[in-house]
């Protein structure tokens, strides 16, 4: 079953330090094109939806080339606009054993940020969707970007859209925003309108005010889901991965979600040895768990499949996921890691 | 003691994505010369055997290029004609984490193939050969293929030159060959003519139409190894590595050999962390095999060179092994990982 | 506190063919600078403090080249001197899975080796110097080199300004020591003169004419340093790594350190998989020692900070660790190996 | 004014050697995405018209990556089908000095002839479109391309959408059309249905079976042209470019056009110095033509337009053209060739 | 004779698509560092003066990485700030035959803007200096810049260091400087303080709000200089090179050059044919004006050594031209350009 | 007609530049394989020739991959010995514009030299030849050099094969001969004993002691070709290029050559514009006038060829000429500067 889900949010270019090199190391950089709610809609797109992206890019080349990288991948970008300023950058150097990746955010003052996200016509873009996806990435880009999810976020639950909202929550992000103290309510009405939340417990630390420590990162997602279920009257799904951290490239992940009035489902760890690049992986377990919705699986099946895509990313150099629902498929069973030929 | 070897099959060009990208992520094709075949005969020059490679290749651009790497590497190329049509191809991406390499094959009606692999006087090529190297791939490549292969094979025997046969079972390959329930026995003859079999239960379930499914891997060898003794008159020998895979980058490969009126013989199990290149490895194991077999080693010690030249091959990009006789052996030995300086 | 510290050596260009392939098996190589003592001093240098660097490098493109990035990294180059006679050079094909890295020394005949390491006037040099530094390559290099080293350390004891030795025992750069009887005694003068000395118990080994087969590394490694301190009067502390090897790129690395009637102070070892480069691992534990000395750690710390900035050595490509405290000190935490951004 | 136009034909991968070296001398292929049709469809898209491109292409990773560069440059590809079979490859060697450039095409058996075309609704595809684009390469394909190309073009004469057609003579694609003499009525069939004929007085030659061997190009363009008027009923417009070469970089490019009694209209030669990539400029020069014709442009801007754009096209390495209007003009201005900042 | 020269300015990355592709047209950039005074700083140093760089530069690992290629050519980099903010880029698509080179600036918002050029004691950088060199680029960052450099060049006159000014003259960069109509007493006010202004007909224009439209650019070049030095009391020399552009990699330099009440001095159009990069000529240039003046040089030398080095740096990737006066003076030899072995 | 050449010389390895960069501008070194003989047999193999290289090379990774890719090339290497020390390097710039490419050698105390070239068995080796090729560089590097080369020469001479000498005078590398004086007379012995002289005048007048100045190149060639048959009695032929130098990426070359008894011939200057790499030109055009007197050419076709190698040499990157008879005489023929598609 297609499904239709309209992304909203902004387009960045990634400038990466080649190999395992420090940035400018040599005097190289690799270009990807990404950008969370991007992301999700290119793997989206890639698992055979229909997929339409919402921003605004800058009105010069640095904006056609990503634009070029969104449409070739699939993307509807037919409501993507173009504006004054600058495209938004992010300088990565991707680390190796003890050594983290390092991001270098460069997207203050971006043609995203200049025009509040874009004027659109929310009420046609919306037409004929089945979900819209925001992340906690574009409210964080200030008061106008937030505006503008309030009011996407309004029109889809007027039309019966039902909305999916990925907290995303990097304190650095937000640290422009004024009052500081407003940042939870603002996350709180947000999540208010959600079906479902892509978002761990420290999301939910932050928009109800309150702290999870006990148990391990499964007991404290359970029990912060709990408590989004009695605040957030729409939600009716709370997802997240779990990651363990063995080296830089080497790590575990698993997942787990709750569902209003079920039990807990869990999706047994994955090794992940040899990591190739993992940003955008949360995006790609965010677009697995609305494609295993969209496609009528079930519990289990849709986190299964959101942890397959998530982890398979790891896989693929760049933020996107361009691999279809076999690849996925064919990572979530036993084995099979020897050359396909 | 130096040996010469004659291998007969078909030379391609593998185009690979860069690192682990996936297939034209980036405009780029990295260029790499392989064919089963050729490979066993790199390796063998490159452990100072007399190696001599018979094909056909495009008389082009393409196949005078592969050539030169081939002639590089110290193999005798002067048996290789030149035909009409294209250069078989295949493109790679390399895998990584959770993702199979996966190859595509571009090879259909290429020169090797056109040409039924070549006129050959195998009189004359073969005179004062140690052993002659066929793989099923040349096989399944058509019906011209193989009767060229097997007039090679009888002229072997005919002048007391032994035959090597590696089963390199691919159901792919083999698709179109017909009837398709004439495959075992074309496989059936032409392993009655091998005096070393490289093959796997697996290639001995097709020939003789068993199936060998109680035990190990190990235990399933020794079984149907034993099958073969009793099938084949002239097989001396049968040899085949066994691969555990932990990851797309993480394996464990072993190896176990039977001779006729023996014990089985096993070398131990070797962790291959971080593979560079899994291509070609079975090839390099065969090469391995044959060295230690015309240089006289014990069963031991042939089980184990012919490992270690498999493993060491999933350190070096491209389908060759172009490494010596010492580099083996210092990869057999204790620790004696770090730098070498 | 920022120290001052004179490292004093050879400059050498590192010809390495790219990722993990085979030397020249694509026709390119990778230029990094490096050499022992420049290593030290870059590391120094990217800590904060006052490094300088006293060689003579080739009078052509190449000697410019190096210098380059030499003081790129902040090390002081004035006292570098030009000479007759070319630069030397190492190739580099670094390993993966079984294979090591192999290294190809071309570095007969340098610039540096003709002029003996240069005519210096260490009172001036070494003025307002905290320490001084020199690794037993430097004395491999030739009867002048070893007289240069000497004359330098002499002039630093007389001054008051410590003398950090690096026993770097490489067997085969003694080679054309003459009379290869002598080498013991060589080294015994130079470490006499050291107020810290990193140096394995192999290099005690050599100068004392011991031998340390009892226990595992770290009991040899008390013995040898225990007999140091009564051999060599100045000394004041002795320290090492000691290295475990999974495979090529997976390696285990622990430090230990003795100071004069102390307690021999250990740091657990650290899991270093997926290494991207190897080489100058022991001179950024020379560096994070010297670092942690200079800026009045204790014990345990300065020898943690060594083993973290040998480890940290390990994730970046080329000779040189151009990170700062910072970066050190955050790979010492606990976990904190995700995306930092 | 925004014109639609149909582009039907063959998608090419090109694999082509870095720089100006020569195919595989070092082993890396830079690859492109081409074919004449295509070709003009990217410049119609970049110059803001709706261009749709009608094709089979086969269905895997090459495949899709070749879509993908389509669509990113704003081409419709809805219509194009996936097919069995290959994508066609064409290999270059960029030439130098008085070497020339080598295309080495490797495009038999592809998915595109292999489906004839495929199977289009022709009426369906060209609803609404004001011109269909077709080349003789297509009709050089065999038998089922070529019925497939007069099939649309008897649509599209059906509905009024007028038909422009380039001649693109390759005695070696035709080669294996039987029987041979049937190839000047194939071409004279098409030419009588084109309202544009982008030819040179070569197709004219083959169609017509006359020869102009009088005069100098222009003359040459002339006479065929008005042969070709007296002889294709429905055709409105006759333009070429004219090439003189002083080496495989610096050439020389003019054009000329003649409109159904009109006076013959030129294009002043341009020096092209420094060629940065020949292919496709026919192409280029055929999606300027089209865009000056559908833009309602005068004889004379039509024909500048489209030598500028040709032109153009000599600067920009691949077979696209993905430069808009604004740029094309203004390498129709005098001068301005200093950098713009 | 070595002189002491302070630049003032923006230090900037340049981010490069490789060869002659277009903007992102593969996902790759070039890394290169310039910027006006930079680049003048850095040829400075080559020809082996003392040249201190005074900037502020982003406070992240961007700022750093710049840095260091500034402090390997040898510039004293000490008296540079780090500020908050992003540091100025821009994106460069290198041109070809018609089709020009063409920066993107991405520059505003700097480090450098932010903090107005920075904090500097201006008696003490200015110490000992016989030169201070600023540029037109630097005024037009902003009301901020404008005033530290006013506030140097006051220093510089009160101290006897002379003044060197580059107009630079580019309206983009002037577009928001307010009032517009206050630009031509901003140029005035700077140029009545310079020495030696390197400057063309139109930066005069705009100073002194005349047109020079008669003659050729020699022509105009004087009759615009002799009003300079009825304007600008210090003025001892203005200086401008003059271009004729055959295509974008073939252009003709010239150069001319007026000392108060001397005659005309012209240097020798000159034939540049297969330019590598034309960013940083005109710096090169008044480089080499500054190197002809501190070592004492006659008039026609001075123009001519600026000249060689303008024409000069057309063969060198990058913004800065990194070879010694050797080198320059070899360019102003007659033939020569055989291989130098 | 197939001939039978020994070249006897020195092998190198090329280090270089990407593109046209100063040498480290970017940490990048192109690897290629050169050496004045070496180039020439590769010339020869390619022409379709039997062409044997007698050489020593180091006995180390470097010298295997160079053996590799001169046996690739289809040079008969067998005769190639391994010894001990380096392999020769040189270091290249490519220079462009007025820059001149630079060559920093860095080849003494190569394994070739060390071996004084070798001990050879001179009578087997050129048994069945026709011609022996040796150049003037191989007599420069050294006294033992020199001798083996006589040795080679004597040999032939008795044994009936031809001798052909490039004087290839470049006095740095003769710098070290002693005496100084001797030259000329050891350059007179060994012209006095070749039947092909490619030589310039130069090299007539530093091996007879006098001068040619007047007249233009072509006279001052008649002039010391007249001269050399006097002095040499077997010599039959000379011949050389001349090359004019509008900058250093667009020269002219034509080719002059004399022989006895006979009238001068000239092959007409050709441009070449856009040159690529021009090492190596000079032995392409031995190769090629080689080739025509094996071939049997006339007196003019054998210029023809031997200058349009030479020709088609600048368009390919590296020191070989690896393309055929057909594609050099493609390249003398009238314009097709076309793509050959």
């Amino acid at each position: 079953m297609v499904g239709k889900v309209v992304c909203f949010g902004e387009l960045l270019l990634r400038l990466g330090a080649p190999g395992r090199e420090l940035l400018l190391q040599s005097p190289q950089l690799q270009v990807n094109v990404g950008g969370a709610e991007a992301n999700v809609a290119v793997a989206l797109a890639s698992f055979g939806h229909d997929a339409r992206f919402v921003s605004v890019v800058a009105d010069n080349t640095l904006g056609t080339a990503a634009l070029m990288q969104l449409r070739g991948h699939g993307v509807d970008t037919s409501a993507v606009q173009r504006g004054e300023g600058r495209m938004g950058l992010y300088f990565l150097s991707t680390g190796a054993v003890q050594r983290p990746s390092q991001v270098l955010y460069d997207r203050e003052d971006s043609a995203f940020v200049r025009a509040g996200g874009g004027e659109h016509d929310w009420a046609t873009l919306l037409a004929g969707a089945d979900w819209l996806h925001v992340s906690g990435v574009t409210l964080a880009l200030g008061k106008a970007c937030h505006a503008n999810a309030v009011a996407a976020i309004r029109q889809a639950r007027a039309m019966g859209v039902k909305v999916s909202f990925d907290g995303n929550f990097r304190p650095q992000l937000w640290q422009r925003w004024e009052p500081q103290d407003a940042i939870p309510s603002v996350l709180h009405a947000l999540m208010s309108q959600a079906d479902l939340l892509l978002a761990s417990h420290r999301d939910i630390e932050v928009a109800l005010g309150r702290r999870y420590e006990h148990g391990d990162a499964t007991a404290r997602f359970e029990a912060a889901a709990r408590d989004a279920f009695d605040a957030f009257p729409h939600l009716q799904r709370m997802a997240a991965t779990t990651r363990g951290q063995r080296s830089v490239d080497h790590q575990v992940l698993a997942a787990v979600s709750l569902s209003r009035d079920c039990a807990l489902v869990t999706a047994p760890a994955q090794e992940l040895a040899g990591i190739v690049d993992r940003i955008g992986t949360g995006d790609a377990f965010a677009a697995g768990v609305l494609h295993g919705m969209v496609s009528g699986m079930d519990e289990a099946a849709i986190l299964r499949f959101g942890l397959a895509a998530g982890c398979l990313k790891h896989s693929v150099p760049g933020d996107f996921l361009p691999l279809g629902v076999a690849e996925v498929e064919a990572a979530m069973g036993e084995g099979g890691f020897d050359v396909r030929r």
